[in-house]
């Protein structure tokens, strides 16, 4: 029996997630935060490890509500975004369409579902090209559009305009990701909420401080959520996260603090980046900047020597490494490590 | 914009999850375990919070393998055996049968990822109806076969020679849910994974005192692992759980005592129900009995005005109700307002 064949083909061309663990004294790859909640961990205590968790989440969700200022109907939760991707396009279907370079999960979610793809390549200041987006939407009619806002791996936020140009072109759903919102000097788009009834938000926990728990969460009319909560597996959270992220949650100056930190760090991490020659950084919404070098292997690979690991993008986006913002002694030794491979080249 | 009309159609037609929390004395409708693992949840007090979690989860992964005698690459985690149901069915796709009453997931999951349902009734003794059964095979091909043994929620196992019946002609994957192995006497199907390419075998923490995690996972051959990794989120195993469930499966005696007592006092819990007038229980492998009642409705409503929380199965199974194994208190607890509510209908 060739278990391949008995395979759905949309799945059989797909690769699985490398997992592979690089050994590094500085990991700057995957857009952590540098700063966790130890303390929060202890919320734990209580629970009781043989009730099944609350398929609701409850508590979390009022203090959520509550700090986004939108009622708890309001609000859908993932084991992390990707399950929210998962949810969409199962609720909905396709074709799923979305800019390029982006999230790569848009993508993948969408081909394991079986559904049609359709990709809009940004411009070059990789923005959305609305003509280009705007025809795509005429002529494929996604069920789906997803739009990261700060795009991950470009850094940037699209034009407000834009977005709302697609918005109000699309007769499907517009799924606005807003995993690095709370880096960004732009509000983001919960304000359009009422106005906007096929408008989704993605949020997470990931990018702020609890990547280890997996909690994303969606933002949207009680129409879209109740049609959403159809597919979502009643237990898709588990007490542990809920209770951590509860507790968390609460530390609002711990919070901010971190922000302000990753955000002032992002600023000496591009101008320090645009100081080194053959390197040239891109402006950044997110708490990581994309950044082309000359030759991205062996720049790649020669941090890895010293220790740092970085993406590299050179596939995805041409010549380019996406680094995280790290603690500030851990950003130095990267801009440290960086000039002198840099210097080396020569 | 009506969202309903933008809706999957296979969606459209599903419900949610009833999330409604019944207050209670004495919670018997979960199929939960009565003991919890309180310390192993300080396994959580290293874990930094801002790093993603393991994606192969390598640390359970080796303690589990090792446990059940398998390699770590016949091992997939899921955040629940729910979710295992959803990426086997997005890998494989449709037609998925299985046989009626069992567990509701693999209907609904099946339903929401749009694949046609083969449903079979299982004979009188609600065992597999090998003819019914292989007349469907044959005429519908499924993709997809769930079995869960012991069946939720009848209790009973199926014949072992009926399960490699449809094992052998099946030209499909022939899913073992075997979510409550772990009270049976029977020893379930891992002994004969290395004979059947195309057997599946899911196993759960939930029933065992760890429901609060969401920790499924699927045995198999490492070909269809490989395959349904392809649809795996790459982080749908978060760190917390992990953690608390290496740490739990460490403590094996207290596993094998909270066993040994659940299958004692399912017994007694048989007896004593054979003993009120008006009631009928099913034999029972697993951590639940299902029994019937003149008016379970009726009985129900009685039981939960004592405190006392069972399911209601009506719908499902005519005439029938389902009690969880609890502690010899609650269980005694319930015999008696049972006994009390029988005699009043007189």
């Amino acid at each position: 029996m060739d278990i391949r064949k008995l395979v759905k083909k949309e799945v059989a061309g797909l690769r699985a997630y490398n997992a592979k663990e690089i050994p590094c004294r500085i990991k700057l790859d995957a857009n952590e935060s540098p700063y966790g909640f130890a303390d929060a961990v202890k919320a734990v205590s209580g629970i009781r490890t043989n009730r099944y968790p609350d398929p609701e989440a409850k508590t979390l969700r009022q203090l959520l509500a509550k700090d986004l200022g939108v009622e708890t109907g309001n609000i859908l939760f993932g084991n992390g975004s990707d399950e929210l991707i998962y949810y969409l396009i199962t609720t909905f279907g396709g074709p799923v369409s979305y800019p390029v370079p982006t999230f790569s999960m848009y993508g993948i979610i969408g081909q394991a579902l079986g559904e049609e793809k359709a990709e809009v390549p940004l411009d070059k200041e990789f923005d959305l090209d609305t003509d280009t987006f705007m025809d795509a939407v005429r002529k494929r009619k996604p069920k789906l559009i997803f739009l990261s806002s700060p795009n991950n791996p470009t850094g940037n936020c699209f034009s407000t305009d834009r977005i709302l140009k697609v918005l109000e072109a699309s007769r499907g759903i517009v799924v606005v990701d807003e995993a690095y919102q709370p880096f960004s000097s732009e509000k983001g788009m919960l304000p359009l909420l009422k106005d906007y009834r096929n408008l989704v938000i993605m949020r997470t926990l990931s990018k702020i401080g609890l990547a280890a728990l997996r909690l994303g969460f969606m933002i949207a009319d009680p129409g879209i959520i109740c049609e959403v909560n159809k597919v979502r597996l009643p237990f898709n959270l588990n007490a542990l996260s809920q209770a951590v992220a509860s507790a968390a949650l609460k530390r609002k100056k711990e919070f901010r603090a971190s922000i302000r930190t990753i955000v002032s760090e992002r600023g000496r991490l591009l101008e320090g980046l645009a100081r080194i020659e053959g390197v040239m950084p891109f402006p950044s919404e997110a708490n990581f900047v994309l950044l082309r070098v000359d030759d991205p292997d062996r720049v790649y690979a020669s941090l890895l020597r010293e220790g740092i690991l970085v993406r590299n993008l050179n596939d995805a986006v041409k010549g380019c490494l996406r680094v995280t913002v790290g603690t500030p002694k851990e950003n130095t030794a990267f801009l440290k490590a960086l000039k002198k491979i840099a210097r080396s080249s020569k």
